[in-house]
C-alpha cells in the first residue's frame, strides 16, 4: 500500500507537536490575560452557512470542502472562525455583550499549495462582538505585540480601515456597486504588484484614470501623522480616518504603535472598519502571521436583526510554528524526564515508575528488558535528562542508580531523594 | 437565514469549553507522567489510507465522511486517530522504538445520532508502538485510573483478550474465516441482549450448539482466579489466557486491578490480543468512557513489513465531558480575575488594565463607557471576582477601588497593592 497523506496536510512528530502546543498554550495565556474567554465550535458547518452571502464571500467559497452527511444534508469544512463565531452569536441572542471570546480550531482551504499555505492549518481567534469602541482594535493590537513579545520575534503591525477606502472610492468616482471588488483587488497590491491590480481593475471596467487617482491616494508616503493630514486634505470628512485616527491615539498611550498603510485591504469581504495585519521582522516567514479587522455587519446580517459590531483577529498558528523552529536551537522529542532501566528487575521497577509519576515526574520504562546499553541509546536519541538503573543490587541497598545524561554522573541514592533532586531541577 | 449547526454536532460555549479544556490538559498531564509525547495527524486522510483492509474495517467505513479535494482527489474525514497512527509509523520506518505517543483530536462518524453520540467528538489517545509485553498494557489500565482519579471519578475497567477468544471459537469448531464477524458479534452482547447475539450466529451459519456453547464459555461468573482456572481446564493450551494471567499480575504489583470479562470483544476489526474498556460509576453516563486493546498486526500491514505490536486506549472526551457538568457544582464563563470599570477615564483605565496583565492577572475592561450598574451587572453575570473602579477622584490619588465581588466590600488602594493581593489570592 502507498502511503501518503492528502496534498497540503502535514503531520506534526512529537518533536514538532511540543513546539506547537507551547505556542498556542502562550496564545492562550495572552488570550486569558486580555479577557477572552474560550469557545469550541464543529469543524463541520452546514453549507449554507458557510455559502451565506453575509459569509466570508465568493473567491473563499471556492475553496471550501464540500461533504454530505448521510441524510444528504450539505455540509462543509469550516474555512475559517469567524463564520461559525457569527453563526454562534446568532444562534445564542441572549449572550452576555460585548462577548468576547477566542478559539484555537483546524480551517480547511482547498487551494492551492504553496510554501507555507496548507490545506488544512490550525488558527487561534480573538474576537469581541457587540463594542464599535477603537479602544477594543487599540487593545487587539497590544495583545498581538505582546503575544509576539513571548515568542521573542519583533513585529511590525499595520492597520487601515476599509470605510476609509470606500470614502478615497467615493472620492474617486467609483460607484457603490463596484467597490467591493476594487477592494480586493487593491488588496493584492503588495503581493502582486501595481501591473496586476491595474489589469484587475480595467476588467472591472474602471477608467484608467479613476485607477491612477485611487494608486495615488493609496500609496501616500510618509510617517501616520503625515499620512492623516494629506488624507484630511483630499477628503474632508472621513469616518474611516477618524477612526484611525483614535485607534492610533489608543495606541500611543498604551505605548504601542502600528503603521497606518493606506493600501491595506485584506481579502475577505466581510471587513467594515479597521483591518489588521502582522509581520516578522528578521524572519524567513514574510507572509502576514496575525490578521483581521471590524466586521461591524456580518452578525447582525446572520441574525437578521440588531447591531452586532465586532472586530478580531487571527494567529497563523503553522506560519508562526515554521518561524519558531527556524530560530530553535535545541529540539525535545518528549517530555519524559526519567528512564527507568530495570536490569532484571521489571516488577518492582514499575513499582518505583508509579511512584515517580504519583510524585508528578514525567516518567518512561523500559518494558521490552531490552540491555542498559541498548536502553541508554533509546534514553539519549530521545534527549531523555535522567536515567535509573534498577539491579538487584540498588534493590538490595533499597537504593537506585540515577545518572544525569548531560554529564555521565551516576550517584546511588533512595528514591526519595532521587524524587526530591528531580523535582528541585524541574520546579 | 436558518442558523443550525450539522446534525451530531455541537457548540461549547465558554463556561463549557472551560470545562473542555481542563479535561483535556488534565488527560495530557497524565499522559506525559507516563512518558507519552504529543503528535498530530491531519483530520483529513487520504480515503484509501482509511478503506485499506487492515485499518477499521467495514462496519466504520460505513459512518466514514467522504469527500474530494480540488485535484479529485478522494478523502475521508479521520474515524479515529489510531489509523493515522500506524499510517504514521508507516510513513516513518526510521522511528525510535518504543514509540509512545498521544494524540487529542477531532474524529468524525456519520452514524447514527443516539445520547451521547455525536459525529464529531473529540478523542484522546494514547499508544504504544514496539513492545508486545504486557506490562505496557498494565501500565495503560494504570494510567486509566490514575487519570479518572484526577476527575473524582471510580471506574471499573473491563479487560479481555481477542486471542483467548479466537481460542474459545477454535475450541467451540468455529472455521478461521468466520471468527471475525462472530467476535464483532458477540460484542454486541451487553448492549443489545442474548437474543440479538443468537440470531446474529445464526444469520452467520453458526450451529445453534455452537452458539450455545460459546456463549456458556463466554458467560462463565465468578472471580478473575477463578474464571481462569475454568477457563485453563476447559482450552489446556491458551496465549490469550496467559496474557490475560500475566497482565492481571503486573497490575496486581501496582496495586490496580480490572474485571477479566470474557464475553467483551470491541467492535473494530484490528485487534489481536487484550481489549479494555472503561465505565464510570456514580454516573448517568453508562457508555464506555475509555476503551481500546492490542492491535499487534495492523500497522506491520500498513508498512508492507516488519513487526510492529501495538496497543492503545482511547478517552472519549465528550462523554467524560457529560459526566463531568453532571456533577459540576460552580460554572465559570471567562478565566478573567479582574474587571476594570472606567468613569470617565478611559485611557487612564486602558494603561492599568495593562500594567495588570504585564503582572500576569487575566483582565478585562470596559470599552463601551456604560455606567457603573451595567457594568456590575456584567462582571457579575460573567463571575468575574474582581471589579476595580478608576475614577477622576481614585486617580488624582493615585488609587483605584478595588470591589470583592463575593463580599462586596470595598476599599482604595494603589495599583501595586492590587496586584500583589490579587495575585497572591491566585496563585
Amino acid at each position: 500500500m502507498d502511503l501518503q497523506i492528502p496534498k497540503g496536510t502535514r503531520d506534526f512528530s512529537p518533536e514538532e507537536k511540543i513546539v506547537m502546543d507551547k505556542i498556542v498554550s502562550t496564545l492562550k495565556e495572552v488570550f486569558e490575560l486580555y479577557g477572552y474567554a474560550p469557545l469550541d465550535t464543529p469543524i463541520l458547518e452546514r453549507f449554507d452557512v458557510l455559502a451565506s452571502k453575509y459569509a466570508g464571500g465568493a473567491e473563499i467559497l471556492k475553496e471550501t470542502f464540500k461533504l454530505k452527511d448521510q441524510g444528504n444534508r450539505e455540509l462543509g469544512l469550516r474555512y475559517d472562525l469567524t463564520v461559525p463565531l457569527a453563526r454562534y452569536v446568532g444562534m445564542n441572542p441572549t449572550i452576555k455583550i460585548p462577548f468576547k471570546r477566542y478559539q484555537v480550531g483546524e480551517v480547511f482551504r482547498d487551494g492551492p499549495v504553496a510554501s507555507a499555505r496548507y490545506r488544512q492549518f490550525t488558527q487561534c481567534d480573538v474576537d469581541v462582538v457587540g463594542s464599535s469602541s477603537m479602544a477594543v482594535d487599540a487593545e487587539i493590537i497590544a495583545l498581538i505585540y505582546v503575544a509576539f513579545c513571548k515568542f521573542n520575534f519583533e513585529v511590525s503591525i499595520k492597520v487601515n480601515n476599509r470605510k476609509l477606502l470606500n470614502d478615497i472610492l467615493n472620492y474617486c468616482g467609483i460607484e457603490k456597486s463596484k467597490q467591493e471588488n476594487v477592494i480586493l483587488s487593491i488588496d493584492k497590491l503588495e503581493k502582486l504588484g501595481m501591473n496586476v491590480v491595474k489589469n484587475e481593475l480595467k476588467e472591472q471596467k474602471i477608467d484608467s484614470d479613476k485607477t491612477d487617482k485611487i494608486l495615488n491616494i493609496i500609496n501616500i508616503k510618509g510617517s501616520n501623522n503625515e499620512k492623516i493630514s494629506q488624507l484630511k486634505k483630499i477628503l474632508k470628512n472621513s469616518d474611516g480616518l477618524n477612526e484611525i485616527e483614535q485607534l492610533l491615539g489608543y495606541l500611543k498611550n498604551l505605548n504601542f504603535e502600528a503603521e497606518f498603510d493606506v493600501s491595506l485591504a485584506r481579502g475577505l469581504a466581510y471587513y467594515t472598519g479597521t483591518v489588521i495585519e502582522t509581520f516578522l521582522k528578521n524572519s524567513s516567514v514574510k507572509s502576514s502571521v496575525c490578521a483581521g479587522g471590524r466586521y461591524d455587519n456580518m452578525i447582525g446580517a446572520f441574525l437578521g436583526k440588531g447591531n452586532y459590531p465586532a472586530v478580531g483577529v487571527s494567529f497563523g498558528v503553522d506560519r508562526i510554528y515554521d518561524a519558531v523552529v527556524e530560530k530553535q536551537k535545541t529540539k525535545r522529542k518528549t517530555n519524559s524526564k526519567v528512564y527507568i532501566i530495570p536490569i532484571k528487575t521489571l516488577n518492582q521497577s514499575m513499582k518505583i515508575a508509579q511512584q515517580l509519576r504519583d510524585a508528578g515526574i514525567n516518567t518512561d520504562i523500559d518494558s521490552m528488558e531490552r540491555g542498559p546499553s541498548k536502553n541508554l541509546e533509546y534514553a539519549n536519541s530521545l534527549g531523555i535528562p535522567y536515567v535509573i538503573f534498577v539491579g538487584k543490587k540498588e534493590l538490595e541497598q533499597n537504593k537506585l542508580k540515577l545518572r544525569d545524561m548531560k554529564s555521565g554522573k551516576e550517584e546511588m541514592i533512595s528514591i526519595d531523594d532521587a524524587i526530591s533532586k528531580i523535582k528541585l531541577i524541574y520546579s
